[in-house]
């Protein structure tokens, strides 16, 4: 494995749509590279699969990131918290009417991890909640790594979890 | 590092505190290693400091780990969240109590790590905050993981926090 990078939450400021082009005056989103603009590029770096197990998903930028995916064709699957993703700003719902198979928990327990599996080949895993608040607010971590132990490990138990909770 | 395993909770119960000893009819707690005796075993192998950045804390298994490190000399810090150390169950007050030095963020977001660092040489890191739900119910992850690079991050990481955090 080459890959051994934390990304430590919070960001200054949410990343800015026009990127390098923003000609807006006093902007005040983010123009350089961030934690969550490395997770995004992340997510956009997967070929082939991407199987999401997250507590909670309400950062629209992250769940772009995953119908982004989903459309160069890569398949998305999606484990998540049934009551998270009730609740009001949860992007679930969507990415599941986008076409992405979802599974949710079917207990009042939480499906509480945040991980992701790239290619079988590469993991995101830490305290860090796919949020808003996660981004801005919160202190995070998210490991990045493509230690291939850790990466079957994180395979097989969402393997596992999909078993237990994907309703056809 | 050597050092690469994933433990997933939940466990089936708590461990028997009688263990290989139990002589109670139908003990329903656990004689066999589990997740959280895994655990509690990584925390027992400290032998300088171990550095605890966890949301909340509030299985008592764990916090009487901590003591007994703290009492063979180990020199353990907690950095914890403020609002979760009111709640009740928290650890976070009685461990402060027995001299152990805790330093709680002061805002209304969440220090929602949940990492520990021990001997600056491996860490534990995941979903898994240190409560009994968490043990017994949640779907949560572990890593503990020797690996130099991610290690050094975490350390550099828990300084900046005790320095932002920490009143004397
Ligand atoms: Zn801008
Ligand atoms: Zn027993």
């Amino acid at each position: 494995g080459k890959l051994s990078e934390v990304l430590f939450f919070p960001d200054p400021a949410m990343p800015c749509h026009y990127a390098g082009n923003c000609r807006r005056n006093n902007c005040t989103y983010a123009h350089q590279p961030t934690n969550l603009t490395r997770l995004l590029q992340f997510l956009g770096s997967a070929r082939s699969t991407i199987d999401v197990c997250v507590f909670t998903i309400t950062c629209d930028e992250i769940a772009e990131a995953l119908l982004a995916a989903q459309k160069r064709g890569v398949r998305v699957r999606i484990i998540s918290d049934n009551d998270q993703s009730k609740t009001q700003g949860s992007d679930v719902e969507r990415l599941r009417a986008a076409g992405i198979p979802v599974a949710l928990d079917a207990d009042q327990y939480h499906m509480h991890h945040k991980f992701a599996v790239l290619d079988s080949r590469m993991i995101a895993n830490g305290s860090f909640n796919w949020t808003r608040q996660a981004v801005l607010f919160n202190q995070e971590n998210v490991v990045l790594s493509d230690n291939p132990a850790l990466v079957a490990q994180f395979c097989r138990q969402f393997e596992i979890l999909w078993q237990k909770y994907y309703k056809r």
